[in-house]
Order: C-alpha cells, then structure tokens, then sequence
C-alpha cells in the first residue's frame, strides 16, 4: 500500500474502479492523427504514465514517424513526455508553448507544427472549439489526485486547460497519481461559458476563491482508469548570478520609489513573475527586502516562493500551477504541507491568466525576453526573429494587462565569438511579441528606464542610456542619432528607424560572430 | 434664449453660477508647459469654446511657440483645436491620438513629442497618474450638457476621459454646450478605483447600465463656467467602395459559416467595428442582412449605425463616443432623438475599451491596419515604420480581448509611382502594434483567411494565397520559399524571414516608388 494512499481511496466514485486497466492497455485509444489534450502547466501536473507506454510502444514497435499526434496543452510538461515523443516523431502539432530540444528541433526544421499564442487566449479559445475542424478533442490525459463521488477531479500540481478539455473532449482518460499526496483542495475552479453567457470573475484580491475545488467530468466519457506513481520532472532551479541581482536592486529601488510617490501601496500590489534566474533574484530580494504583507497572483510558483512564504512577508498566492524543483522544492512542498497549503489557490490557465483578474488587481508583471530594441518593443519568443525557443508563454497576458509592465534582461548574454556578448538591447527587434504600447519599464543589471509617458526618440535615448552595455551604446545612439537625422529631414520621423541598416547588428552576428557594428554609414554590407 | 435650454437651465447647480465667464476671459488660467486634459473622444465631445479662445490669444499676440501645452484627451478633437494648436506651435506633448495634416506634420518633423498607447490603457493610467511628474493635470477643460444639483457632469457626445481626469485635475473649466439638446441621461459612468480598490465591471450584456448618468465633481475645483454653441466638428463619411463591398461579403459570409459551424449564436456576438469606408461597407452589408437582434459594443458610433438602428437588426449599441458627420450625421440624430436614445448607452474609455468586458461579452473585433505581414503581425500606426498616421486607438483593446479578431485591408493602396498600388501584405511589417497572437483572421478584397490554429509557415502561404493582390502573390511566395528553405537549413526555420530582403519591398518603394522585387537573389541593393 502506498504511503499516501491507494488507488481505491482516490477514487471515491466506486463504479470508475471497473475502468481500472495499465498504462499499456491504453494504447488500443489511440489512432494517428487524433487531437490530444492534456493536463500540465509548466512541467507541473501533466500525464506521465500513458504517455510514456505510448511512447514505449511506438519505440518498441519501430513506429518512428507513422504515428504522429496533434498535442494541446496548457503548457509544456517533462522531458519523459513530449521531448521523448519529438524524438520518436510522434508530434504533428503542438500548440502552444513547449520545453525540450527535441521537440525545439522538431519546430525549427519543419518537422512539428507548433503555435504559440497568448497563454490565456488559449484556455479560452480550447473552450470555444477553435483548434481543430470540429472543435473537439479526440481524447484528453487528465493527472488527478483523486476523483470524489460525484465524478468531480481533484487535480495535482496544476489546473492548466482541463476545464476546457471537459467541455470538448470525447474520451478522457484519467492518471491518478498516487506517488504523491493528494493536492485535494488546493484549485478553485470555475467552468468557462462561451459569449454571450460569460459572467465575471469576481476576484477583488490574489487568492480569493470563488469556485471549487473539483473539475466536473462526465463519467461515461472515462475510457481508462490509469494509476501512476511518477513525480513532475520539474525545472531545475536557476541559480542567482551577479547580473541577476544587480537588476533586482534596481526592481526593488524602483518599487521604493513608487511607493514613495503614492503609486503604490506599501505592500506593492499581487507580483507576477516569470522563470529564470532574474526572477528568482527579484523574489530573492523580496525575501531580505522590507516589504510585507504581499501577495502573488501568476502563472507559475518556483521554489523561491517557498522561500518568500518562510520569511513571513507573503501572505498568499494565487497560479495556475506549482512549478517545483524534483529535489530540493517538492520534497521540502510535501515536508512542510501545512505551512504551505492553506496559502495556495492553483486555478485553470484561463482564470490565472484573463486578463479580467490581472487588470483589476493590478499585477506588477515581470518577465524576460530575448531582446528588447530602443523604441520598447519586445520579442520573447524567436532567437534572431526566426528559431523559436519555447514559446509565448504568458508574458503577453501579464504585460498588457498588469498595473506596471517590467521587462528586465541582462544587457548583454554570452556568446563564444565575441567577450562582450550579443547586446540584448537592439535598434529593432527581430520579433515583436510586446509592442511599444505595453511596457513601462525596462531593466538591465545597468540600470532602469521607466518609460511611462515618453515619447519613441525620448524613449530610445533613456533606454540605451540606462539599459544598454557600455560597448553597444555608442553605436546605438550612433543608430539612433542618423535614423532621426533622416526621418526628420524626410518629415517622416515621428519613431526613427532605417530599413537598410536597423538589423545590421543580427546580420553581423549571423555571418561575423559580433553585434559590433563599427561604421554605420555602410549599409548592410551583404550584396556581394 | 436658445432653443435647446439656457445656461442658466442648464446649470442646475446654482452656486456655480457665480463662475460663468466669457472663453476669452479663461486664458489667465493657462501658463506654458501646463499639462492639459480634456472632455473628447474621436472629433466628438470635445471643449471648444476655450481651446478656440486660447489660439486666438496665441495668435493674436505672436506667441507661437512660446506657450506650448502638453495635451491628454481621450483621442483626437476636431480640427479646430488640436491641428489649430498644432499651426500656431502651442503643443508640447500630444497623447495618445491625433487627427489633422498640421499635428501630423509636427509630429513627424520632431516639434511635437507625441505618444500613442491602448486607448483603454490611457484612460486608466491617466487615473493612475502615469502621465504627468506628480500625476496630476494643472487644468481640465471638459465639455458638458448640464450640471445637476449635486455638481454631477451630463456630457455630451463622448465620455472620454473624464473620469479620470476628474482624479487628477487640479482646476476644472466646463464648457457648458447649449448650442446642441443635452445628451443627459444618455452616459453610465462608473469612477475607477487604483488597485488594490478595484471592483467588478458587471456589463454581461453589451447595453447593461452599471453607474450613474452623470461625473461626480468636486465644485470647488470649478474655476470657470462657459457657455459655448459650437458643435462638434465629426469626421466626414467614408464613402463604400468595390473592395470594401468585396471585404464586408467575404466577412459576412464568414459569419454565417461560424453560425452553421455553432462558433456564432445566430445574431452573432456584440460587435467593434474601426472608422473608414470597410468598417462602414461591414455595417452596410448588415443593414441588408439576414442577421438580427445585433449589438454593438465598440468605441465609436458613426453614421452608418443610424442605418443599422433605422434596419430594425440592432437592439443597442455601447460605445465611448458617438461620433457622427456634422452634416447629415447630427442633425439626423437630433431630429430622431426618441428612436436613438434609449438604445444608445455611452461609457468612458475605461469602461468601454477595458479588457474585462470586451472579453467577456465576446466581442467580434474588426480594424483596418496600415499593412499586415505574412505571418499575421500588423501595422496600424506609423507608415514605412516610422511615419506616425493618428495613433493606436483602441485597436489592440478589441483586438486582443474579442472573440474573433478580425483585420480588414484592401491588398493594395493606390500609389502614383505605381499602377498595381502598394502591398498591404509584406514580407514583415515595418512597424508592429498587433502579434500575429493576437489576429484570427485577415480579409482583403481578394478573400479571407482563417488563421485559427494554423502555424507560421502555413499562416504564410494562406494569407499570400487569399489576401495578397495577385501582381503581389507570386513575389510573395517566392520569398517566402526562398527564407523557408535557408531557415531550415539552418534549423533555425520556425518563422522564416531573411534580414538582407526582408524590408526590400519597403526600401524599393522608399527609393524607387514600387513594391515590386523582380529578383529577390539580390539582397536589398543599397550597398552602393
């Protein structure tokens, strides 16, 4: 018998028990082509079992390639699922965020079809059925702690999209882990109607509940009861460097200051905060900091929240999953569980993320793009405007709709062919995720611009004076200097850009192996 | 005695009486370098009176350019106020829209620093005190219908700021408009609350009542009381032409496709619809359509609404202005009053451009942009990417937050240099205020493409094949295959673009008046 309990006690609607049955014999569901849904958020709460006998069975029978599926879920889950499927080429599409080089592969040499798209559209848009022909999903793989009388499902580390996946599914097969305890009373869940029968969110603070803690399933669409014992291969913990630091100083002096001028409340409003070592940095602040009585109301809860929880100064969190390191985060979740439990609400992807909740609380979002250009637009998502990394995640969800728009980025990242690195800072983007019109304020380890009511050649001035590494900025503002020269000479220069020479600095890293762009008055220098 | 009710009338709070003034006599509250808000939204409800007063004072006294005013207004005012300011230097900074050859010109010539931000966003930072070093506004100028007995503002033909502005104002002028019927009654205001304060926006239907009629004010804030006859002067009708016609059936037709598919309810969702002769064209298809029962929720009312009313089809309409011709717009309205009124709700620009209900009802969100790539990011602002046209409006507000999220263009526009016209499909925008997350359809005369769950290179090919003008298709597509297969090479091949060409038909436009690109092999040939 299980430490947390067996199988039978999860399932507390008795008449589920006759579809009982191994991962393995899940396999006969499953036809090529179909269109899976999946619990998970962010490697936390996704199917482990079934996806891996797939797997196992495409591996043993020597199926590469002839069995392709189409994947939606919240987010991206463990390596042991859809990085393993990339490399057995069981992926056609996946939509919409993903982690593993595997499957990064997959995408950027045209073997998978993936969209990204707002994290919050996506719940939503499941729901309205706009994903595959026919709105439905051939079968969805729900991770649950535990299933109670009414068929209702507990889930586990996250909510992701499976209350939309009830809505659309037509067989659902469910995972009740019981390698864990069981997460029962954690999530706040409410179902989505589709316009015009939606009603409000009626969230007035980070973790006010105003659901239940069960997704309602329709038990005759349950095909298979399947017990797993596998943890979440959660993210590893991204260690603070100096860099990372500097920039959560100038976060925190920031807040200071805003709560000095009467623009924020003492205990500052709910944070959002995305993955990656500045945010830990940031939250690693909060810790030592003086600020108190906080709140959390984001996508994605690392392991330095537990740290935040134990310093007394948060008093609650609200995300859509609890993103734990495998060792040390969940271990020391499980150890310390009533410290922590009662100061949770996991809710569904498309509550955590609407921009509804976000706007009225008044989130202070905080993420990390790839590069941000002079004029404050930012791309998050594709390495030189074309390789995608993971995906756009929630970034958009939290930037547009927060109370201040923070995106914070070392000023440069290291690269082999250059001792500066590749500046981070750029005259334009490659891809623009954010626009322009949705950030506030910028942030490097050099310093802060806050760009609230400045105009573009203002803003590209303060960017790159306080955001951009000592050797980029003189040939930034050289950029900067002839582009408004020449715009404004031809009346047409309200955001100075030049189209011949404004990606000369990604041309140059493309063929050189450097941003350094020493002369500007030569144009691209390419057409040999 | 005017035929609408006198001043006295009009004011039913008696002691402010005391500050009635001529326009002339305001011009002592006015020093340079003030920050100025306004009553106005889209040439509708704006202060006349005085702004008209202090030009004249500029003008009559040479003072161009020595007393400049930065200006906050919920979008652009008529011709006679801000492009009047803008000839004769008196405008600083200009946010967050702006219509008028003058204000244009000063824009992009670099005297006048202008910002453009999510129209619903700028109302609620307004309130927030993100604009301005204390937050504050020196002087709000706000055009009303009538005072009542409590100090509360009846507008008249927008909403607007006001609010807001009503937070941060430090003096208030009105302008009391008695040369038009008072639209009392016709305005649902709520004042916004700063997180953590903020509450609920309970609208579940596109006409629901949440306030009251009227702005609280605070009288002791009131330094002036004008009356002014002035109307406003609203934005000439764009006449429909082929290819509007054209996009409006492709449109519609994709409507009743989502009935049948039950995407739609059968009288469709609460529609947003931009300015310009395709917004007009949609509309007009409607009037003659078989869907009933419509509603609108939308910023902006114009004249072809009053057709769309007159049709029996629309139940009611929501917006932020309502914004008709001077001439037959208005007069038709004020000689209809009692058929328009009570369908008609007016909300400010917090309200009506907010998230929170625009997502909720599920608005159906459809907006002309300047261009649009080939992978679904558009341009709505600034021309070449650097020419600023009017400004964002509350194009990403509906974009982002609707049900469906529509961009509507003609394939090309009409050039000198170039019988085909300009492409309005390129290779990647020059500027991008919308990410290819946040669109779910492009339309041109030439059809409409579904990008729902469609991938970036698929994205690609549909909308060069259903939009692009067929002088335009085969360079487009050529592109297109040209960076695919360099990307995937590369393995850096999700959204394909090449750096050399992307912007060749922009510079070959720039220097040689066409968009045409015979041989795409030569990099942009600019070297020289």
């Amino acid at each position: 018998m299980s430490q947390y309990g067996t199988l039978e006690e999860r399932v507390r609607r008795k008449s589920l028990l006759s579809k009982v049955m191994k991962p393995e014999d899940c396999v006969q569901f499953f036809k090529p082509g179909m269109n899976i849904g999946c619990s998970g958020f962010t490697p936390a709460g996704y199917p482990k079992a079934v996806p891996i006998a797939l797997a196992d069975h495409v591996e043993k029978n020597g199926l590469q390639g002839q069995t392709k599926y189409n994947l939606f879920i919240g987010a991206s889950v463990g390596v042991e699922f859809e990085d393993r499927w990339a490399s057995l080429d069981m992926i056609d599409r996946r939509w919409p965020y993903q982690t593993g080089k595997n499957i990064a592969k997959g995408i950027n040499t045209g073997k998978i079809r993936m969209g990204d798209k707002h994290l919050g559209h996506f719940a939503q848009d499941v729901g309205y059925g706009f994903y595959t022909e026919n709105g439905r999903m051939d079968i969805a793989i729900i991770e649950v702690s535990a299933i109670n009388e009414d068929c209702g499902l507990a889930l586990t580390s996250s909510c992701g999209i499976v209350p939309e996946l009830m809505m659309v599914a037509d067989k659902i097969i469910i995972e009740v882990n019981t390698g864990q305890p069981s997460f029962e009373g954690m999530h706040d869940i409410i179902m989505q109607q589709k316009p015009p029968y939606r009603q409000p969110f009626l969230i007035t603070h980070a973790t006010q509940r105003i659901g239940t803690p069960y997704v309602p399933c329709d038990p005759e669409k349950i095909v298979a009861i399947v017990e797993s014992k596998h943890r979440d291969k959660g993210r590893a913990f991204a260690e603070m460097d100096e860099k990372s630091e500097a920039i959560a100083e100038h976060i925190l002096d920031f807040f200071h200051h805003e709560v000095k001028k009467g623009r924020l409340p003492k205990n500052l409003l709910p944070l959002q905060s995305g993955v990656g070592s500045i945010a830990n940095a940031v939250v690693g602040g909060l810790v030592k900091g003086d600020f108190y009585n906080l709140t959390v109301y984001t996508e994605v809860l690392q392991d330095t929240m537990l740290d935040l929880f134990d310093s007394g100064k948060l008093d609650g969190a609200s995300a859509c999953s609890l993103s734990l390191s495998e060792d040390p985060g969940f271990p020391r979740f499980f150890d310390n569980w009533d410290k922590y439990f009662d100061k949770i609400v996991l809710r569904p992807l498309s509550v955590s993320n609407a921009p509804e909740p976000i706007r009225r609380l008044g989130c202070i979002a905080m993420n990390t793009p790839v590069e941000i250009d002079i004029y404050a637009h930012a791309n998050s998502t594709l390495v030189g405007g074309t390789r995608m990394i993971n995906g756009l995640g929630g970034s958009g969800d939290f930037l547009r709709n927060g109370y201040l728009k923070i995106m914070h980025t070392p000023s440069v990242r290291p690269t082999k062919t250059d001792p500066t690195g590749i500046s981070c800072i750029v005259p334009h983007c490659s891809h623009i995720d954010h626009t322009e019109h949705d950030l506030d304020c910028v942030v490097t380890e050099q310093g802060l611009a806050d760009l609230r009511g400045v105009a573009p050649k203002e803003r590209a001035r303060l960017i790159i004076e306080k955001c951009a590494h000592p050797d980029y900025k003189d040939q930034l503002l050289d950029y900067l200097e002839m582009a408004t020269k020449s715009c404004l000479e031809r009346g047409v220069g309200h955001e100075p850009q030049l189209w011949d020479r404004a990606f000369k600095m990604h041309l140059n890293l493309e063929r050189n192996g450097t941003m350094k762009v020493k002369n500007w008055d030569v144009k691209i220098d390419l057409c040999e």
